[in-house]
C-alpha cells in the first residue's frame, strides 16, 4: 500500500508517519519509483507498537528505537531478544548503593529465588531491571520499617509466573518470531496498567464478599 | 515516647514530624504538660505510611490528608473504608468521552465483570476510579488496533482475584481494623511495583525454560 493508505488504515497523519520514518522508528518502504514507495502489514504492525510506546508507554523517541532495534534484531536467541527488547523499557527505581538496606534486600531477593528454583533469574542476577527494581523495592519497604515476609513474597511470584505462561502461550499463537517478540513489548506497555486496574478491582470485590457493601 | 524517641525509633527528623504534625497528617500526641505531648506505636505506624505515600507513592500532601482522613474514618463499614482509602490513591488514565472506543471499551468491560460474576464491582460501576482506568485502558488497546481479547482479561481478572485473597489474609493478620485498612493502603502503594518487577522476571525465567537462554 502507499503513504497515503498506510495513514488511513493506520489512523496516524501522513506527517506524523514520515517523523516516524526519519527517526527510523519505521522501516524504510520497498521504493517503487524515485518518489513512491510500498508499505505492507508488517508497517501497519510495527505504526501500532510505536504508538504504544510513545502514547502509553511515555518512551523517549531514543528509547523507543532502541527497544525497536533489540525487536528487531534476528541474530540474537529468542529470550534474550525478548529480554532485551524488555530491558529497554522503563522500569522501577535503582538500588541505592549507599543505603545499608540495600544488603538486606539483596540477601532477601536472593532467598526469594532460591524458594523459587527461578535458576535464568538468579544466574543473570542484577543485570536484570526488573531484578534491580526489585531489590530496590524490598530495601525501601525494610528503610520504612515493613517487614519484607519473603513467604508472601514467594507467593506473589508462583501467581505471576502462572501469568507469564499465559502470556507466552498468546504471544506464541503469534505466526513469526518478529511479531512474538512485538506482542511482548506492546504486552508490558499495554497491559502493566491493565493488571492493577484488575488488582484493585478484585481487591474491592473480594472485600464486599468477606465483610459486606 | 517523646518527640525525640519517636525521632530515633522511625528515623524520621524532628523537623519532619514537626512538619507532618502540623500538617494533620500525623495526629497530635496526648499532652502531659504546656509542652509535652506523648507519642506510641500508631504514630510510629502512622509515620511509616506517611513515608510510603509521600516518599514512595509520591503523593501531594493534600492528598495523602485524604487517604488519610478515610483510613481514619471508623463510621464507615470496613468495605468502603478501605474502598475510599484506596481510592483516593493516584490511579491511572480516565475514560476519554469523546473517543469512539470508549463506549465498545465499557461493552466489554461489562461483559467482563459479567463472566465474572463480580456483583460488587458491576454495582459500583464507573464511581470506582479502578473501573474507569480499566475501561480507559482497554479503549486505548482498541484505539491503537490492538484487539481486547475478553477471554484473556478474565483468566487474568481470576489470578488477580487469588492475589487479592492472598493480600486481604495477609491484612486479617493484623490485629485492629484500623492497623487492616492502613497496612491495605500501605500495600496498594509499596507492593505494587514490587509486582511488576516480579512478572517481569516471571517473564524472563519462563521465556529462558521455553527457549533456552
Amino acid at each position: 500500500m502507499r503513504l497515503s493508505e498506510l495513514s488511513e488504515q493506520s489512523g496516524v497523519s501522513t506527517a506524523t508517519i514520515k517523523y516516524y520514518l526519519r527517526e527510523r522508528l519505521l522501516p524504510a518502504g520497498r521504493h517503487v519509483s524515485a518518489t513512491q514507495a510500498e508499505y505492507d502489514e508488517s508497517h501497519l504492525r510495527r505504526l501500532r507498537l510505536v504508538r504504544a510506546l510513545l502514547q502509553v508507554g511515555r518512551l523517549t523517541v531514543a528509547t523507543a528505537r532502541e527497544v525497536l532495534a533489540h525487536v528487531d534484531d534476528e541474530s540474537l536467541g529468542r529470550t534474550i531478544r525478548l529480554g532485551a527488547a524488555l530491558w529497554a523499557l522503563p522500569h522501577g527505581p535503582e538500588p541505592d548503593e549507599d543505603a545499608p538496606e540495600t544488603a538486606t534486600a539483596r540477601a532477601d531477593v536472593a532467598r526469594l529465588l532460591a524458594d523459587l528454583g527461578w535458576t535464568t533469574a538468579r544466574e543473570l542476577g542484577e543485570l536484570s531491571p526488573a531484578h534491580r527494581s526489585l531489590v530496590a523495592s524490598v530495601a525501601t519497604l525494610i528503610r520504612l520499617g515493613y517487614p519484607c515476609d519473603v513467604d508472601y513474597l514467594t507467593q506473589q511470584a508462583r501467581v505471576m509466573r502462572r501469568v507469564a505462561v499465559q502470556d507466552l502461550d498468546a504471544m506464541e499463537e503469534f505466526p513469526s518470531e518478529a511479531e512474538q517478540v512485538e506482542a511482548a513489548v506492546a504486552s508490558a506497555v499495554l497491559y502493566e496498567p491493565l493488571l492493577t486496574s484488575l488488582r484493585r478491582l478484585a481487591q474491592a470485590e473480594e472485600a464486599a464478599q468477606r465483610y459486606g457493601l
